[in-house]
């Protein structure tokens, strides 16, 4: 295939991008194929000879979008949404056609100072504390700064690097052993993973309680530190969650961050969906505190309408980071501008996400940022409004952004799990669950970017329609 | 910006990539950019309303087009090259536009089995061993596989944690203090890394010799890893190199095999680079012994045409990889093809980057991309006669695959330096450099996706213009 013909299927796959994006709300959410379906479909070999695209774009419409759960579905309501628009498109079209492959500065400076730059950008419209910005308000480079990781997953684990090294700082090897990292148990599993890649022993989920809106309680952290100090043990990292992933619960920050400096931890702020809301002034309370966090992590790819991924990550201070993952000794690192993402984070290469970041802050500006988070807000509202009304329903949390928790009063796992089920079989719209204090609950997640109030009132329609088919056979 | 204005702009997004394509040949290779050079021309928030397209590519056009060290260009001969191709980059526009974020099965069932089956495609290309493919040639699903990393990084990090989990199962946790790994010191500093970033306190980088053409030596091995476990030191993990960045050494696969075997250890091949030329069946020699190997891993994204990124990784056996980085019990993990790729990585989301391996090996066919290797090795043959034939020059290592390292014969460090950057400096031709036995190298890899005979021989003239310079300046 040459550059020509690329021209040519380029903008034939522009269409078939367009069109699927005007139909994606006819298809199933919820991919309907069973476990083993494509391999019969598909040669059990590559062919010997190159084919045509005409027959590899025939199998993507016969063979692969069957399998596809539609994220991008207006009715997608589970998880959270993975946002794409016409800007995010664009700039993964730009980025991917220059392939840079970015480690050091110097294999492609626009696509380190372009980051470092955007993540001050979007800092500045998220409120948070000067310290994380690369460039202070005295125009001057200061030691923090931001960087795009794959996902929060990778951010909470390079976070967890940093505070490591920060804490083994002149400690003997064995004192690795004694580290203690802390969270509720709400947090994401995420944190768990990062304990056992890096091979840290000792983690404490804190029980998060319903009376507390499934927040970590600063005084059961406070105890649980305090009796690991006694047994020898040393606490170093601390992830507080702002917006968690089964209720949107959010841990008070200020005096987390307070009992983490008495102790000398790093506290992460993982805030992968709720992040991007402090756009919105009105959104930024739970926030109050951040200026105590050494890192905080928001991804644009989930509610900010930036393709996956760009999980945008800043520190107070990269030095910790690059002791932890940088190769160069000390004295032969980049000073200034100059800087080798490939010490913030695990992989060597990355791609120029930067770009699609800046096409989508460009593309909107902030107005257009706001209004989108504030539609989304909004139509949480309605669903709000209808649980509250439906005398069968309960809240099972407190809403938060948008999200809403709720369940059947009084019924089983089984039944809620059925009626889940019974909502997602039809392909009309597709919600996840959660557990809450072993509770089974069903989460209605809002944040798609086609997602308007006739997809909401749809979705909510079916929930209750399930329901009373539900509950009617079963005679409750 | 909506979807009848992204047909549009997507269009002309086309075009400029089209542009870019025909003529990148025309642009410095390398940036000539000075640190810093962005800042001062962007403003210092991103706007408050949203701006036009135009805008943005016009920016695009004068601010970052400059700062791009050009990958793309058929003049690019540093590190390794990041191949690009249409069907590369029509696969990445519809994985961004599907946008789904197949963490699970579920998420997006098509994203997990076709990644499954593309792997045992190429596995078969590769000629790797059956044990290394999801299904065996009885048609049964065995206990391996494949999985697309991001990088090489990953797929050596995930390996070791593999590794780390099969030698510590039935052990006390203290033993993980014991554990040792291995490689040669030309092994990819990722290998150093992924200790770092797991805690592995013992590592040990062999010294690679000239006169093993730079291949770890069995018997260094075995002598240091004897020594380890009289010192009570448990060898679990062992990382081979089937070419070397700085020189493609290739390390003795099947005598390594057999001493990891005797000791239990884990032997990763790490194949970033080369791993993708044993399509060719005459480069296969260096592979004698892959199937005592644990996990293998390739970069499609470095010499095979796949937009980065794309790293292949296969295990023979994924348990190890999943009692490492799953989160799910035993018990309730995925069975057959329903598998759970969250459970082969380091983070949770992942993209749908089947799609463009897939589009990459139905569009040209085994026939092409054996043609397409054929015609680097070529070149890079080309180079080899000529480092001969000029008295002035000096092979640094035996040119494997589609690398040639060379110096200036008896000139120092600084001379061969010299000579490299007044190359890289007219923007005609991009090499990078190492370090052989102490002795600074000059490293001509040829596998841009565009490089033809022209571009190899217009830079070798470069070189040897450039070295007549240059001692004709100093009076050698």
């Amino acid at each position: 295939m040459d550059i020509e013909e690329f021209r040519r299927r380029g903008k034939e796959m522009v269409d078939l991008m367009c069109n699927y994006y005007t139909t994606v709300h006819e298809r199933p959410v919820r991919s309907q194929v069973e476990p083993g379906y494509l391999r019969p479909l598909l040669p059990d070999a590559a062919p010997a000879e190159g084919e045509s695209f005409d027959d590899i774009l025939s199998d993507v419409q016969s063979h692969i979008l069957p399998g596809i759960t539609h994220w991008q579905s207006p009715s997608f309501f589970a998880y959270f949404s993975a946002n794409s628009s016409p800007p995010g498109l664009l700039g993964e079209m730009l980025s991917s056609a220059l392939n840079t492959i970015g480690f050091s500065w110097i294999t492609s400076p626009a696509s380190t100072e372009l980051e470092t730059i955007v993540l001050d950008w979007l800092g500045k419209l998220l409120g948070l504390p000067h310290a994380f910005l690369a460039v202070g308000p005295d125009g001057k480079l200061g030691r923090g700064g931001g960087v795009i990781q794959s996902t929060a997953s990778e951010a909470t684990l390079v976070a967890l690097l940093a505070a490591r090294s920060r804490a083994m700082a002149g400690r003997p090897p064995e004192d690795a052993l004694r580290l203690v990292a802390y969270s509720s148990d709400q947090a994401h599993s995420c944190m768990q993973k990062a304990c056992m890649i890096s091979g840290t022993r000792h983690m404490r989920q804190l029980r998060a309680r319903a009376d507390r809106a499934w927040a970590l309680d600063p005084e059961d952290l406070q105890a649980a530190v305090e009796a690991d100090v006694a047994a020898g043990l040393i606490p170093f990292y601390l992830v507080a969650t702002f917006g968690t992933t089964s209720s949107c619960a959010v841990d008070p920050l200020r005096p987390l961050g307070e009992l983490a400096a008495r102790h000398g931890m790093w506290m992460h702020v993982d805030a992968a969906y709720a992040g991007v809301a402090a756009i919105l002034p009105e959104q930024r309370a739970g926030l109050d505190g951040l200026e105590l966090a050494h890192s905080f992590d928001t991804n644009c790819h989930k509610w900010l309408l930036v393709n996956f991924d760009c999980s945008c990550l800043w520190v107070r201070d990269a030095e910790p980071l690059k002791e932890a993952l940088s190769l160069t000794p000390h004295f032969l690192r980049a000073k200034g501008n100059a800087l080798d993402y490939k010490d913030w984070q695990v992989p060597l290469g990355r791609r120029f996400r930067a770009l699609k970041l800046w096409f989508v802050l460009r593309t909107y500006g902030r107005a257009g940022l706001q209004a989108y988070l504030r539609h989304h807000l909004a139509l949480a509202a309605t669903v709000e409004a209808r649980v509250r009304a439906d005398a069968r329903f309960e809240l099972a949390a407190p809403p938060r952004f948008a999200l809403v928790c709720f369940r059947l009063k009084g019924a089983s796992c089984e039944q809620n799990a059925a009626l889940i089920e019974s909502v997602n079989q039809t392909g009309r719209a597709f919600l996840s669950h959660t557990e809450l204090g072993s509770q089974y609950t069903l989460r209605f997640a809002i944040s798609g970017a086609q997602t308007q109030a006739c997809h909401v009132d749809a979705a909510w329609q079916l929930v209750a329609d399930k329901a009373s088919e539900l509950l009617g056979a079963q005679h409750l």
